[in-house]
């Protein structure tokens, strides 16, 4: 079978990645799935921000220039001689940016992949790099967790518009009741999730020039503090953020957009001391504890609060491959 | 009833503290306890870091000018009308540095008082601020709860033949079957730490400028890194603990020893970015949690390891409250 795939040509240590640094190759695909392998078709590939650090340099899980991308992608099971998948069945997963692909049974077992069949259709299998997948996940891991919401308590939560921000505000909203505080860049993003999603405020970050200034707006909507910070910019959004947590505060660190296109990530200052007598955390964490589902309940909650409509999830998508490296990923860069 | 009691004579923002910023006070102490309180003498004061912080400026829990002393002691009930005490109990507390004091219903309530008239006698009612007590309360809840050490994991200590920092290292020895790293000043305790207390390397802080050469010792021990930081003194040890730090790495934030003399803390540089795709996890505690009996099974275990004979205790003291000022607070600190 034909397949095509987004190759890197060259990687990028710093600066914002444009189409020139991708092309789209053709190849063919065999579709003998041997003794345990599966056929398998890609309906949608994810362009989030993680990707951004695949590309700087090859290594340490990296992308080399020639090598095929790879990320988080959703599709439909062909084919299988595998006792886990059958043919028809909706899946997310971890793999390589290529349309059709042959998994045999030892890549399978190696790969991070799970079952969607009975909670989406094709129509909505773009859920599966969405809500029920990557970013679902890392807003359900980060939130329920690792930050462990109580009830009235404040989070704040930067790329709050963001696909991941969305969730983890609208869940804190929804789920746990808690008092909401976004920070976006612009204000059709603050409205959004004030309008949209129900936060308590918004903070629009490119009004904000510094620390000492986002301290001030964070103390203008939030007097008394915050109890949780959801990480995903770093930066001037850490130390603002440290400086305002309560007593038994919590931070997860999700993230750092802001330091995602610098070669070298600029370093925080950072006093632990202030950690000490107010019992405070800062976790960092990746989703695929949860996708794996080696802990928590991540499908199951996740696909109940959709199905009850407390959940409204924001997607951006265009069609066709060769549109990856023209859209995709830049909107994905700018998205917070 | 005669109580002698530790007044402070001036606050002192920076610098080291000696016997000219306090002074001994003699009183009368009443001995009715009313509906509800208790009589009680101190027996021993504790001496240990944490206390430098409290004279540096009044307010937020400090002691002001003309103030007397308070934090952890230990002593026995000369007198009860209180359902919860006896005469002769045995207790470890935090309250005032004072010989004699009688505590009403009301003040008792609110007082951080653990009894331990069934683990110790008079003979060692230095455990009520050792191992007992605070430092123990510390230790065991960084390491039990904050840490969770796993078998044949990597601790590294800071201040590690001190009070906490001793009691750590053995119990991750003895109990938890960790590879144990300290760091201490000067080379007799780093010969303590491995010959008496078991740990398998020690680092001579003394001999060590900056991060990086710390960072290259680390690498020499542990050349895998290391799987939980216990964080007593800060500084560059916070920095190269970082650096060497595995994934789903700990680290416990305990004190900040280097910095307790200093009017403002020295910013530590910090990439949070590290944190997320090693899962890595950052988390500040004070022992109050495990002393009060909210969190945690401290003064069970501990007494029972101790009775097990697998912990050491090492104290220094001192006879007589007048030589508090003099000889005690210096030793402390300058324990590490």
């Amino acid at each position: 079978m034909k397949a095509s795939s987004v190759v890197l040509i060259d990687n990028l240590p710093s600066g914002v990645p444009g189409p020139e640094h991708f092309r789209i190759d053709s190849s063919d695909v065999s579709d003998s799935v041997g003794d345990n392998g599966i056929l398998i078709k890609i309906l949608v590939m994810s362009a989030d921000p993680y990707l951004r650090g695949r590309i700087k340099a090859p290594g340490d899980g990296n992308i080399a220039a020639g090598e095929v991308m790879a990320g988080f992608v959703g599709g439909k099971v062909l084919k299988s001689a595998n006792s886990k998948w059958v043919e028809g069945d909706l899946f997310g997963a971890h793999l390589p940016f290529a349309t059709v692909q042959l998994l045999t049974g030892d890549v399978l077992a190696k790969t991070l992949m799970w079952k969607l069949t009975d909670m989406i259709t094709e129509d909505n299998i773009s859920y599966s790099i969405g809500i029920l997948g990557m970013p679902g996940a890392t807003a359900y891991g980060g939130l329920v967790d690792v930050l462990r919401p109580k009830p009235s308590e404040t989070i704040f939560i930067s790329a709050a518009s963001g696909a991941v921000g969305g969730l983890v505000g609208q869940m804190s909203k929804q789920i746990y009741d808690c008092k909401v505080i976004g920070s976006c860049g612009g204000e059709e993003k603050c409205n959004l999730v004030k309008d949209s999603f129900g936060y308590d405020a918004a903070v629009d970050y490119k009004q904000v020039a510094n620390a000492t200034e986002l301290i001030a707006k964070l103390k203008e909507v939030a007097p008394d503090g915050i109890d949780m910070y959801f990480e995903n910019v770093g930066g001037m959004h850490f130390e603002a953020s440290m400086e305002v947590l309560r007593p038994r505060g919590r931070i997860a660190v999700c993230g750092q957009i802001s330091e995602y296109n610098s070669a070298t990530p600029q370093l925080c200052a950072f006093n632990p001391m202030k950690m000490i007598y107010t019992n405070q955390r800062i976790e960092g964490f990746v989703s695929t504890r949860w996708l794996s589902g080696q802990e928590g309940n991540f499908l199951v909650d996740m696909h109940k609060w959709l199905t009850e409509g407390k959940l409204k999830p924001q997607e951006t998508f265009f069609d066709g491959i060769d549109q990856w490296p023209i859209k995709c990923l830049s909107v994905a860069l700018h998205r917070t």
